[in-house]
């Protein structure tokens, strides 16, 4: 776990019994997958989706086990699909390391994603109420459905900024509005709040992608990292690139041509987006989305837990990694 | 549905609601994935495993509704794995039609997989109690982590009759299996025949897939549909095969060295295989499995559904088709 924790008070120590509970249910009767999966969840992932969980869940009176188990399978179902995505996408590295499917071959990727969509099912069966175990299946359902409609889509479609909203919307606000929703409803709290919180999970979530596909504009290390060329070719346009799109007079288009695409051409690329706005403009819409997350924070009922949802409004707005 | 159930009462009318089931678990939001799932629940498929359910609910007092949205549970289970083992194992075929990534590529089958499993798991934690949710989620896990470990393992171990008994153990006979187990547990069925027909399950899932993999060496068709080349560079040679390299003079395990290895020679191979007595032999080991499934069914309580699964073991074991 990271330090980004470190100042909401309680949360690193329920984070640790989190990154427990999922050790444990991955089993231990499967030392192999076990060794190649545990690695995933002691990285320097910062455990946002379960974080979020237990700060949703402290509006109420939560079931400490309960709510523990209920973060750790939302974990396990983020990384399960973060291990399909990157074999759907052929994306080599996941955080500057190699990707499963990079390490174990597609066929065991394919079955580690559906061996820890498994397990956290078996988590939510038996530790929480039917209706979050609902919960979060139905977001496996909406992830690949909206995943599988744009694919179907993507001869008719052109990359757009609106295409691109619901890309993340699918990919990461889904979860976090999860996070949200099944934290506050798992602690029995109110029905307006559950609701409020879920629409802050679901900006936060939008919020976050944008500044994460930001970043990867930003650090000079994404050079390296991100197979820029590769997102180009399969249509994977973010919003920064798709913002200078619209402040072009025709040379960004030219270059971003997937004929014309040479990857030696990336820091080109990334000064072209920079000096047509893409950047300042992507911003806007990140600060627009945690400006509704705020306000729906605002209206949260007082105390220590609205005041860890707004602190980490902010830090993700402000984040540089 | 085939004419395989017509002469086991009520069966068929069940299965057609578990085929309802199946349609309205798929949701009717998403009518592109609607259709392209929907045709693999409509096509030649015997149902087999809801239909092993039904009748080992029937040892019990069943709740219907229950048991049909396990049933319909099941099958979805069954045919996710199916979707991602063919691409795991690159079979570009599947019951003589494209697979679902020839249709619709990689990426949505990956995903259209993880779809069907998030509804059957909607389906098991709406409906069906959570033991059985959870026997669910962990027949999946057991068969990834089979799938995996051996995987893992491929580089160590020669293709053998030990392999093979493991890998259609978890391909097949968990599956079978557990059909029973929790058609007989939502039904409340005393816990000695429930056990009793989890052990039947098993055996005959066994034999019903050795007599799967010798039915494709016996039939002409099967030279088209089956890849039969990429399965023994896969390292995924069956039983008739196996049992032929036993009674070998060398000749056979000369011809199906991966490295000399024609799809030209396939008619060639499976002459081979049947006078080495392959077939053969590997009928003893189905007939085997049956009769251990038989005795099993012999020591259950007497009345209609025993005779029901006495008459779906021998059935499995002659069927030509």
């Amino acid at each position: 776990m990271t330090d980004f924790w470190l100042d909401f008070p309680g949360i690193p120590e329920d984070l640790s019994h989190v990154q427990k509970a999922v050790q444990e249910a991955l089993g231990y009767d499967h030392a192999l997958i076990q060794n190649a999966l545990g690695d995933l969840f002691e990285g320097d992932g910062k455990l946002l989706r379960p974080g979020l969980l237990l700060i949703a869940s402290r509006f109420g009176k939560r079931d400490e086990k309960k709510t523990i188990a209920l973060a750790a399978a939302l974990e396990m179902l983020h990384v399960a699909t973060l291990i399909h995505d990157d074999i759907v996408d052929d994306s080599p590295l996941r955080r500057g390391l190699p990707a499963v499917h990079s390490r174990y071959g597609k066929k065991d990727a394919v079955l580690m994603g559906d061996f820890l969509l498994s397990r956290c099912f078996i988590l939510t069966a038996s530790y929480t109420s039917p209706a979050n175990a609902t919960l979060l299946a139905k977001a496996i359902s909406v992830i690949c459905a909206m995943e599988i409609e744009q694919d179907l889509d993507r001869f008719t479609a052109s990359p757009s900024i609106r295409r691109y909203l619901r890309k993340i919307m699918g990919k990461t606000a889904v979860l976090f509005s999860l996070a949200c929703h099944a934290g506050s409803s798992e602690a029995k709290v109110p029905l307006r709040t559950s609701e409020r919180l879920r629409r802050a999970g679901y900006d936060l979530g939008m919020a976050f992608q944008i500044i994460d596909d930001i970043l990867d504009y930003e650090s000079t290390e994404s050079l390296v990292r991100k197979p820029v060329g590769n997102d180009l070719k399969a249509g994977l346009a973010t919003l920064p690139l798709l913002c200078a799109l619209r402040n072009d007079d025709g040379k960004l288009a030219e270059m971003v041509n997937p004929t014309n695409f040479r990857h030696a051409d990336v820091p080109i690329l990334i000064n072209t987006v920079i000096e047509r706005n893409g950047i300042q403009d992507a911003r806007t819409y990140a600060h627009r989305y945690t400006n509704r997350a705020l306000a729906e924070i605002a209206a949260l009922p007082p105390g220590t837990p609205r005041e860890l949802m707004h602190l980490l409004a902010t830090r993700l707005l402000d984040r540089t990694y």
